[in-house]
């Protein structure tokens, strides 16, 4: 079923010469499949179309999108447990954590499946014209969002399904009306090309127009490159390293038309522990954050790097009990040998610095690409003045830093680089009295959490997966839950335009039955209706 | 009143050496007031105060910000006559130019005092927990939107009042709450410090923190570039050329956290005649487009500098009718020298190109920085292949192309830059069959005008005042009306927050009775009254 080729809309094709295959990290041998990355020209075409799909699919209806992205949850469904087995092979991850990935990334075409046949998401308003205002007339103008045009989107290495060929960023472009063009990640090329054939499948069911989806492979960064400098694609979603993701940004920035760049970066998440709750939980939270660090092999963007404790009796005891738990885990394989280098590279870089004490040590000697989890201590003198301790390394590695008192905490908190989460462990009676601690976090971070662990990202509309600089490119946009879509769009207002002409979500008539700003009301009602009865709410 | 020194948050201060004057145009002399350009010392300390004043502003309540709001607009008021006499002095525009331009500032601080206090702006999201879920519980998840950080606002020259020192800019930031640092515009610096005088005493009328607000004079680009690089810098609003507004884009790109630039920049604003609009009703467009081109010198960023017509009698008809009524408007004075002096050599530039025909010459050599309104005509061949013809010449000129038919004026809307709007001027019955033409146009502009023309900006929600690129830096965005706001805020999550350590948005009680989203329902009620009622709408 895997062929290896690119598709190129509908069509498989692949005339380059460049090939490559994909890893098992589980059994450390190259998987049998040989892949060909896209040529200029297959880029090229693969643009052309996606441009000429933006063309028709932008006018599609909320439930013709709605069809295809069901279709979509559908036909992966369908290609049942080989698909789950060429993950598992690509991935070096558990075929239970490939069933959750696989509801995650289904539950999300569907959610966004919803949102678009309800159809409010468009957020329509409409100020109706006043002929008689004085000194000049109010024309009629209304405003809704429409799409941006053909997207590309960079696969991630940590999430197969869910933020790969047909996850997040992908299901909400098309809910958007952006036809999508994957560069599919050279570490699991096998996984996308099948997810990338039950997109197309379900494309040709619902009669969307060719070129709405093409998938290329890339064994390096000559066709993400090309993609991004492409003057036909307006959006570009990317899930992956700070390096990466600034490369994209920049050549996106220095186009002559600029373009935006979503991409979801680096992140150590610190986490505040409050010392009431210390004395009081030390152990529920040990246990809880021995896991948070090591689930996945670490390999979350919302994996917990960074701790932050008051020097106190119970952050000893909570770091030994830390400190046991970490050891006592199992370690798990890592996606690909190269992950597994880079982390072990980066932890060997921290436990080098300046009194930086490795408070675990395990080995996995037998087992190559398996993660040695591991725990660091140092002190928050150290840790303010040298920034090179707040780098991410990508796996189950935790600093946890001891500050003398709230001052010094605060201090570190205010140096820390743009963060996707922020956790404070405290009692409920405690958190009032730390309201500055919270302040500096909140300045740092996307979401902020209490009482938890911050791996476990909710899909839901009130999630906020994103962050300042550099955790995401850009913080004003959520790359999870239905918000997502707000980052391939752009607002569009008709002025004086006749009724009949609108997109129906603008009409007189109201006949999708939105949810509409009319004249500055939110209201379900027909504009005769909102005109007739002026003090509606 | 004038002192010709910096606001550096209350105090007036001017320790730098490089001193410069404004302009009378009308009179053509200098004006008599001298003022000292900000040093570095005093931009840093600007930032400072407002990096210090965003950690308290950020939390006040949408009451609060309402009041500064109005107190900034009660004191513009204040200034009367003389803040009017400043105006026309440093510009050369009218006394009721003067006036209705204070007017549209007035209303539209007033309008986002309206939107604060209301509070539902914030796009409040609650998803509540549900700990019995399987596999695993879901967590209480709670999203608003939140400010930015320190904004700079560059005033534009050609509003002094409504899009500089205290205009949708710097009245959209602070709604969102943000403090504002404003580069003065060097042509009207006496006008800018009178605006910051009325925001600073409402300022302190209303308690709000030192370093608010800021007012820094700039006569060249050294304080503009040193504002956007400044690392407590959250984001830009500029309003001017397309050089400035991408060197500021660039600047902010290339900074180490990069921040966004909202640049208005250039437009032409095509205009498409349809044929059977102009046999009927040539006329009357030909008298509301001469009027549309020459308004105000023809200095505002929706000037109609593109009008686009299908060969025919008619066209010739319109052609000599509009040339007729352009000759005979009466011209009026430009902003500035520099101003007067780019749109002569922008017009010779145009006129000198090959086979463009000059249809009006006025001359108006005894008032000199009048304007010389202008009609140029050209066939649509010629206009498709030489792109330097598409270039805005700010001022009142406008170029008519004559196309030979449906396909060529497609292709020239195609090859046509991103503009702020497109006109299309037809018939009811003639709209319907030209679906390629308004798609054309749609992908080129952010917004469409039926039978009207593109200069007046109404200020209501349903305005889109921006465009594809280089009509704006980022076209997801509007300049114009309340949904302004939205340029200078992040979404924000909390997930398992005490409900009493919330902001009032998010609580239970929902205390502030906004519109929330609560389980992805819209809705006014508290989440207690929410949970009961599953069925709510």
């Amino acid at each position: 079923m895997i062929t290896g080729k690119n598709y190129i809309g509908s069509q498989l094709i692949a005339n380059g010469n460049k090939t490559y295959k994909t890893f098992n990290p589980q059994l450390n041998i190259e998987n049998p499949w040989i892949f060909t990355e896209a040529t200029s020209d297959e880029i090229n075409l693969a643009v052309d179309l996606a441009s000429m799909a933006y063309d028709t699919y932008k006018n599609y209806s909320g439930n013709q999108k709605a069809d295809f992205l069901n279709a979509i949850a559908d036909e992966i469904l369908a290609l049942g447990d080989e698909l789950l087995e060429v993950y598992c092979t690509e991935s070096g991850l558990s075929r239970g954590r490939a069933e959750g990935e696989r509801g995650r990334t289904i539950m999300q075409l569907r959610s966004f499946a919803d949102m678009v046949a309800e159809g409010s998401w468009v957020e329509a308003a409409i100020d109706t014209a006043l002929p008689d205002r004085q000194p000049i007339p109010k024309t009629d103008l209304r405003k809704m969002l429409i799409p941006l045009g053909p997207v590309v989107v960079f696969g991630s290495s940590n999430f197969p399904f869910a933020y790969s060929t047909a996850g997040g960023d992908t299901a909400s472009a098309l809910a958007a009306g952006c036809p999508v063009i994957v560069k599919s990640h050279p570490m699991h090329v096998g996984t996308g090309e099948m997810v990338a054939s039950a997109v197309i499948k379900a494309a040709k069911q619902t009669n969307m127009p060719e070129g709405i989806f093409s998938n290329l492979n890339d064994s390096g960064i000559t066709v993400g490159s090309s993609l991004v400098k492409h003057p036909q694609v307006k959006g570009v979603g990317f899930t992956g390293s700070i390096k990466g993701g600034r490369a994209l940004f920049d050549l996106a920035s220095q186009r002559p038309e600029p373009i935006p760049v979503f991409a979801e970066m680096g992140s150590i998440n610190p986490v505040v522990l409050l010392p009431q709750a210390l004395e009081e939980q030390s152990t529920v939270w040990a246990a809880q954050f021995a896991s948070s660090i090591t689930v996945g092999s670490g390999q979350f963007c919302t994996n917990p790097g960074l701790l932050l404790g008051l020097k106190s009796d119970s952050l000893n005891e909570f770091i030994s009990q830390l400190s046991e738990e970490i050891v006592k885990t199992v370690p798990s394989c890592m996606l690909h040998p190269s992950i597994r280098n880079n982390f072990m590279t980066g932890k060997k870089e921290l436990q080098q610095q300046d009194e930086v004490i490795t408070l675990t040590e395990i080995k996995t000697e037998d087992a190559p690409n398996f993660a040695e989890q591991t725990l660091l201590s140092v002190e928050g003198k150290t840790f303010l003045e040298n920034t090179s301790l707040h780098q991410e390394v990508f796996g189950p590695l935790s600093i946890i830093v001891q500050c003398e008192n709230e001052t010094e905490l605060i201090a570190i908190l205010d140096k820390l680089e743009g963060q996707l989460t922020g956790t404070v462990i405290a009692l409920d009676s405690e958190l009032g009295k730390y309201t500055e601690v919270v302040a500096s976090l909140q300045n740092r971070v996307g979401r902020l959490i209490f009482n938890g662990v911050p791996t476990g990202v909710e899909v839901c509309p009130s999630m906020l997966h994103g962050g300042p600089y550099p955790a995401s490119s850009d913080p004003r946009f959520t790359a999870v839950g239905i918000h997502a879509v707000k980052r391939w769009v752009r607002p569009f207002s008709y002025q004086n335009w006749p009724n009949v002409l609108l997109p129906t979500a603008l009409q007189n008539e109201n006949p999708l039955g939105i949810s509409r700003l009319v004249n500055n009301k939110q209201t379900h009602l027909p504009i005769a209706l909102c005109l007739e009865k002026p003090s509606f709410v």
